[in-house]
């Protein structure tokens, strides 16, 4: 019974944080009506005033509700509890959501969202340039939020400036448009020596986590960039794949032209039936190591800066993309230190 | 090939880790050879004068050899490499190698090794004694370690003070022992609202990762047990496990015999065939809530006070743990502060 309840005052938050505008309990029915739910609008109503009392959402007149901070932190906390919050499951939707095509070079990919002060965005900038140049990042492009903006989940909060980089998975979608199917089968820490990669040295299983393994290397600050991206020999975030080994030709060709432009993700692909750095990949399928999308992010955390980050959890436009070169300009426009 | 040469070294530097005082190639010769492998003394030497030049051992004179720093370090990087490192494997040879035995009171038990600053030792046992007072810690006990010591395969570092937390994985043990196997699932990240658990907000399996999940969620700082000891509302580490529903009075009258010895774990047990805290169990069996054997070291690195932890880490006498309330005069006498 309790759990029918919050299962519903769930599906009533999942409404307003998609809408990103005052929603009203007859709106919120309609959708839920849509969805398969069968609720009332009295209903609505009665669960959106109790969550009022909680501090969970807010009434702000004729126009309806809208979320609280509090409401957003319930939402994520909730999803371990739903148990539809395994990342295995957060990455099928997601590569079913994004619609890049890279052929016509349109539609949108899927960036994580980190974001840090405002006082940091010189530094941040000058740093995670670092990584892109190294060659430790997924492509050459990423976007800027500024405060106040909501991409996907989250709230970029004032005196903050959201940063987004491609998710890996976005290669995921571009390859099943292209009917190839990719597994993802873990995040972990990639050891580097002199430049190469030598070994995982830590790993989390994509579908036996309900946080992104790299979102909490990083936090727990076990990696290694300013290592890496000064003697060659450190640690970054990478997730180990499969692919069909008869796609293996035709995922090189569309690496090589996701690459010119700037979405490069395949770090190692390897032979069919092989070990890739000692990993075994199953019968008729070849191994890629694929480059994390947070590593740009992750130099921030280790020298010491506050970086708030949420993995798969947003989609953009291509077009609003742009190349890390130009990111010490865009930063100070965004936030005109 | 290079992959054989790599998984003899390991064997090699296996055997240093375990014996803690120099080891001659012809006792390491002779030790490998009992556990299975072919590998002539002179292949040992080879191997060892070719670590040596790496630093990863050091020859000592005519006893042998001794592991340095860094072959500690390497063999500890290595696990995942060697893809018999996900946490289940562990907790499968420790609970085997435990041997506890609750009626006699006698025997070993599984600890977590952490370790901090001298300096820290006076504000760390008073923040340690407040997890286990309000009682979300695994039983009532611990251990010190004093510089130098080596509990399992870490070294205290000198300026340093060892702590050893009673691992929830000894609870696995003194139940196989009694013919009740448990099947442990996943750690994770319990919320309390007012001091009562509420649900699990974060869960990494057990068998899809190769760090312990509460070692690195309380790295990651996502914990929140000065919240949790103080207002009752908080975040604290927590295990799934499962064991058969006939086993149940069973177990509960083992938790109350542990619990008069300073071991109680269970903090919640479910009825059979119902979900515990939402989450599903097995047919035919029910689910258990274990506090986090390393609670107690997680409101340091909360609190600021830089702790390094190894879960599931080395095995000491029962006869070596003493009462939390004694901590603050046992903190005294190792580090003399």
């Amino acid at each position: 019974m309790k759990d029918q309840i919050e299962r519903k005052r769930l599906a009533i938050l999942h409404v307003l944080i998609e809408n990103k505008r005052p929603v009203s309990s007859k709106e919120i029915a309609a959708e839920l009506a849509e969805q398969g739910y069968t609720i009332t609008e009295r209903t609505v109503r009665f669960h959106l005033q109790a969550m009022d009392d909680e501090g969970l959402t807010h009434y702000i007149g004729k126009k309806g509700r809208v979320l609280t901070d509090l409401g957003r932190e319930e939402l994520s906390r909730a999803r371990a509890h739903e148990k539809v919050g395994f990342l295995s499951s957060r990455i099928s939707q997601m590569t079913y959501s994004m619609n890049f095509d890279y052929h016509s070079c349109t539609g949108k990919v899927v960036v994580n969202v980190s974001y840090i002060s405002r006082d940091y965005a010189a530094r941040s900038a000058e740093l995670m340039s670092r990584v892109f140049q190294a060659g430790y990042a997924m492509g050459t492009k990423l976007c800027l939020f500024d405060e106040g903006e909501e991409p996907g989940e989250l709230r970029i909060p004032r005196g903050y400036v959201g940063i987004g980089t491609i998710c890996s998975i976005s290669l995921n979608g571009v390859l099943l448009r292209e009917g190839i199917p990719v597994t993802s089968l873990f995040g972990g820490l990639l050891e580097l020596r002199n430049h190469r990669p030598s070994r995982f040295v830590e790993i989390i299983n994509y579908d036996g986590t309900t946080i992104d393994p790299l979102e909490i290397f990083i936090k727990s600050g076990m990696t290694d960039y300013l290592g890496a991206t000064s003697s060659g020999t450190g640690l970054i975030g990478a997730s180990f794949r499969e692919i069909p080994a008869e796609a293996r030709e035709k995922t090189l060709e569309i690496d090589a032209a996701l690459d010119a432009l700037g979405m490069r993700g395949f770090y190692m692909v390897g032979q069919p039936g092989q070990t890739l750095l000692d990993i075994p990949v199953g019968y008729g399928n070849v191994g890629a190591v694929i480059i994390g999308g947070l590593n740009p992010v992750a130099i921030l955390e280790e020298s010491g800066i506050p970086v708030q980050s949420k993995a798969l959890s947003s989609l953009v436009d291509y077009d609003v993309l742009f190349d890390y070169r130009e990111l010490p300009e865009r930063m100070k426009k965004t936030v005109k230190f």
